[in-house]
């Protein structure tokens, strides 16, 4: 059999495939066609594969592995990145972010931001992620063009939003969101993201979710934060913020509670229940000085936990490969037990566990025939990642995002020896310059 | 007057001086003669300078700004990254770290290891670093070579060390190096470093402190790495460790103590007194779930405290900017307060700071005139970079160690556009390769 269009090859390296048995196959071979993994061994194998394929992939020298999945991102708040840090959590978001959100956010600002976050993540090893902010619409037309694979959640709010202005237009929104994109399916699937327990009412989580249910997509929103939420939602619903969506009937299997820093024992056995899956976000929260989740607990109960790197105003950055650095690092310290998490954990979370997280995990996640081609190679030929002896500590605790060399999504190289390829870096980061200067000098004229 | 050789300028960018006043220049222009910084200014300044350089740098869309001060390092130790990782702190040191260093370690591998890590560490925006380990004699060969600066500390333990197998000889071999290096200064510059309370006998930790005190160079330890070792120390000596090493009349403004992540306020008072320095090394205490050191409160009582990554075996990197991303986001969570560190304190101990800790702030730590011309271009034009709002902000919690472009070390380019030229890189890794190989193969034989 000839080979067709999109068919390739990656020969060499050493392959971990984040399997069930977590295999790993050193000097392997992974066929691709039409985009999905059909062959998956060590070289020599190939002989047996009855298709030639058109592109061939030298990984000497590289770890293979799936491409990084990062469950909570906000793409267009990397025009704001290190515009305002060293705050608390509330004067961060009610002075700086949401001013600045109301005023400056709009379509090109969104399609702009979401292109030069998509350029950071390819380039620093994420294939995958899931996005939550205003025009999700306009995100999604980005994602296309970029080729990254990506759930994108329409957000919602009981305020203003400067994509919706009139907020009773919102379902109607939110409804031709999911019609548009539901076609996309497994590159693009839309979901839904209520804001927060503390920003949106009973009603508008209630309704979200009844629509979310309806259209069979994800529910996501931020929850425990920090410490405050607990009190100002005892304060205004006389329970906390947990029974308070309970109540409401919003925990189920298709929920993604993002943070959870304060989540207790009792909360994590109803999540467990329920299946309510988490997004942890350690670097985020660490300086915005919000908590540390209680990770290592979850894990234990069997909750279904992804890692992500939030949005570029309070992490700084979008490099996977530092979240899971600090990741491993930060509940060794805060537990005093540097057993209670390990690189392999971290890794599986990085992968298979927000695959799960995004209801994925039969597409992508682990490298397995039948899967979607979302791989990286990741350049192990360094002074900073000599020598080695465990795979699994080399990526999480020296690797870093600029060593991913390649990156293919749905068998498409979207990356090449650091090399993007579905976009102009520079016409990119020009834009986003414009924006910020924009912001800057409009800052300045109200001095 | 015409240039001699090594007269440099560094023209563009944007500086930050790192100076008392924190000044920033748009523009700049650094002149270089004879390894020192004879200018500092904006571009057009150049025009009233009285000489020609013989090289120019380009410095346009980079900051520069002082090289970085790791004040503590194991350089060696890379050969052992990775091998053994999530275990406790004293399970690590005495199972694996010790018999590996009393089996493998042999003047190859130090010089081997030592190469590694300065390549790394040129490569990711250090200058200067403060090194205790075995045969220190040989890391300070390699130092030569590679042109970096160092403190170059002889390490000291009450057991058989693989240089020094015969312990009473110590203290004349401990003479012989000061002698041989003292005239390397200020680009080699010996200290001694007692390991620990734990591993030297008071005898030792005394009889050290006053040959440092003889030969008028710094005194390191480890000290309250972890929890335990105030209850080892309070068992042995009926007190605990600080005031141990307060009555043997060790603590003095030429001591460092290594990590001090149990220190309590009282104690804190008694460093402040003394002068007594500390390093910091968050990402090693994190992943070894050693503790945080209080720093914020440290830096409040005036203690001067300098930035390090450690060994790589217990880091698993030499990325200063990692350890600066870390050291800003520890302290905000753990004390659940974002403004108890920020960028620009960050920043400050990894530059100012460490030349302070290293008795070199009269040489290094900023960019001014008449100080040593250690100077680094950090290469902005990056998507994770942009857009740029705040410098201190975008380096501390955005750039990372492979955005430094250009390295200058006493006026010397040791790295340019990421190319190093003072050593062989993929020889310097195929060497470290087979120490591992060897490491590897002679363990399995074993099982």
């Amino acid at each position: 059999m000839q080979g067709s269009k999109g068919d390739m090859l990656i020969a060499g390296g050493t392959l971990l495939t984040m399997s069930a048995k977590m295999e790993i196959i050193e000097d392997s071979i992974i066929g691709i066609k039409d985009g999905i993994i059909v062959a998956v061994g060590k070289r020599g194998y190939q002989k047996n594969m009855n298709y030639s394929a058109q592109e061939m992939i030298d990984a000497s020298g590289c770890i293979v592995m799936p491409g990084l999945v990062n469950t909570h991102t906000h793409l267009p708040m990397v025009c704001f990145r290190g515009m305002a840090d060293d705050l608390p959590l509330m004067e961060w978001l009610t002075k700086y972010i949401f001013p600045a959100e109301a005023r400056f956010v709009n379509k090109k600002m969104i399609y702009d931001g979401a292109m030069l976050a998509m350029a950071e993540m390819i380039l620093s090893g994420t294939t995958t992620f899931c996005d939550g902010y205003f025009f999700e619409d306009t995100i999604a037309e980005a994602v296309l063009v970029t080729g990254m694979r990506a759930v994108v959640a329409q957000g919602f709010a009981d305020f203003a939003t400067p994509d919706n202005p009139k907020f009773e237009k919102m379902m109607g929104a939110a409804d031709r969101f999911v019609r548009r994109w539901k076609p996309h399916a497994p590159m693009i699937i839309p979901a839904f993201f209520c804001h927060s327990p503390y920003t949106c009412s009973p009603a508008t989580l209630v309704n979200v979710k009844k629509a979310a249910r309806e259209a069979d997509i994800l529910y996501l929103t931020h929850l425990l934060e920090n410490k405050d939420e607990i009190d100002t939602i005892i304060n205004r619903y006389g329970k906390k913020p947990v029974q308070h969506l309970y109540d409401l009937g919003i925990l189920d299997d298709q929920t993604v509670a993002v943070h959870c820093n304060w989540l207790t024992e009792e909360e994590m056995r109803i999540f467990a229940d329920l299946g309510v899956r988490v997004s942890h976000n350690p670097e985020s929260s660490m300086k915005l000085a919000a908590g540390v989740a209680p990770i290592p607990a979850m894990l234990k109960l069997g909750i279904t936990v992804g890692l992500g790197t939030d949005g570029s105003a309070s992490n700084n950055d979008m490099d996977m490969f530092r979240e899971m650095d600090t990741a491993a690092k930060i509940h060794k310290v805060t537990s005093l037990n540097p057993t209670v998490m390990n690189a392999q954990k971290v890794l599986e979370m990085a992968t298979v566990g927000g695959a799960k997280l995004l209801g994925l995990d039969d597409r992508i996640g682990s490298i397995e025939v039948g899967k979607q081609a979302d791989i990286i190679l990741v350049d192990m030929n360094q002074p900073h990642l000599t020598p080695l002896y465990n795979y699994y500590s080399q990526l999480v605790y020296a690797a870093r995002g600029a060593d991913t060399k390649t990156s293919i999504i749905g068998g498409k190289i979207v990356m090449k020896d650091r090399q993007l390829r579905t976009m102009d870096l520079n016409a990119v980061m020009e834009n986003v310059r414009h924006i910020a200067d924009d912001i800057i000098a409009k800052r300045k004229a109200e001095i």
